[in-house]
């Protein structure tokens, strides 16, 4: 799980708990939440029940923490690389581009959050999800405005057209898998360009042919 | 559960097993496969447990049996719907906004299907799950090289434009719910106003106007 090291903990600590939860989200995306257990986690990794637990009291606690995890660094990795650009077009294409590097980048976690973000059980850990998936989504959609008053995109619907870029990068997680003839940000290219410049054949510039 | 009606079975079993297949829809799509139990959904319709064997021999049964009708009740609602029209623009807007109609009017056993078509026990089931799904891909892909081929859409990547398409419909089951501000398929409607034209600003005609 690659995304940005929380401060304040030695890093022997932070790669044995990076570890446990690597392999947790591998499990949770594959067989679910409820068919995962720490005996499956413990016995992947080689280690006992007790050393898990020495790390997390429980196994929502793992879940919870790689959705913590992927939606701060989803919201970090994307946000700055966006910020290198001006508003426009171009921004919305980074957006896109990160957003699925970052989803190939960190597959089992993210597939995990997507399989079951509604299932967290810690009321404040969700409350502090929510916030941050609130905040990913803004950001969406101010690129989207800004690119509509730099006069680059047409006037859209900003929510609609926000859930729909999400949709397709989302749902990624359901079929996409890394290492095959793609990656996950070329794919983003190729959605990008079909967003940015729709599928409908533009009428021939004066010649009137027929057939 | 408004799917086609399988022939050869009387009418009076057709609704209790229907009952049964709507209330576990909702709990599946509610609290997940493996959260919910036979015992929810006899409480939930105030019948016996015994009652429900009496239909279905396990969960994974009831499972195996919304998702393979909602992908067949999906599969002949849209099939039906987009032969109406020519090949054209026209049918893939059919295509998008069928399927979020009948999405809307499934919408537990839509969600239950999204939550865990990949969780399917019964090989022989999962195989018929499987033609059925790659049939429908298939008709929107079929849908897409016609209109491109009648020259109203331009030269897109096939494959690529259908997974972004059925990317965006199939997400609504993660946040829309029925009985909101918009319909499924206004929803639709707009989705497919965004990738049919795009969203970039085209060029001004002539006006060589600054800022």
């Amino acid at each position: 799980m690659q995304t940005p090291k929380r401060p304040g903990r030695p890093s022997t600590i932070e790669n044995a708990s990076d570890s446990i939860l690597q392999e947790a989200a591998r499990l949770f995306a594959v067989t679910g939440y409820d068919g995962a257990s720490i005996s499956q986690i413990s016995d992947a990794l080689g280690i006992t029940k007790p050393a898990i637990y020495h790390y997390f009291p429980s196994k929502r606690a793992i879940y919870d923490e790689i959705i913590l995890r992927m939606l701060d660094g989803l919201y970090e990795t994307v946000s700055t690389k966006v910020t290198e650009l001006p508003p426009g077009r171009r921004q919305l294409r980074q957006f896109m581009l990160s957003h699925a590097a970052f989803l190939e980048e960190n597959f089992w976690g993210f597939a995990a959050m997507l399989v079951g973000f509604g299932g967290m059980d810690d009321v404040e850990t969700k409350a502090e999800a929510v916030v941050i998936r609130d905040r990913y989504e803004a950001l969406l959609r101010r690129i989207i405005c800004d690119a509509m008053a730099v006069g680059e995109l047409r006037d859209v619907d900003v929510v609609t057209t926000g859930r729909a870029i999400l949709s397709m990068l989302n749902w990624m997680a359901r079929w996409f898998r890394p290492g095959g003839a793609q990656s996950a940000a070329e794919i983003a290219e190729t959605y990008f360009t079909l967003i940015a410049d729709g599928i409908t054949q533009p009428p021939e510039p004066s010649t009137t042919a027929g057939a």
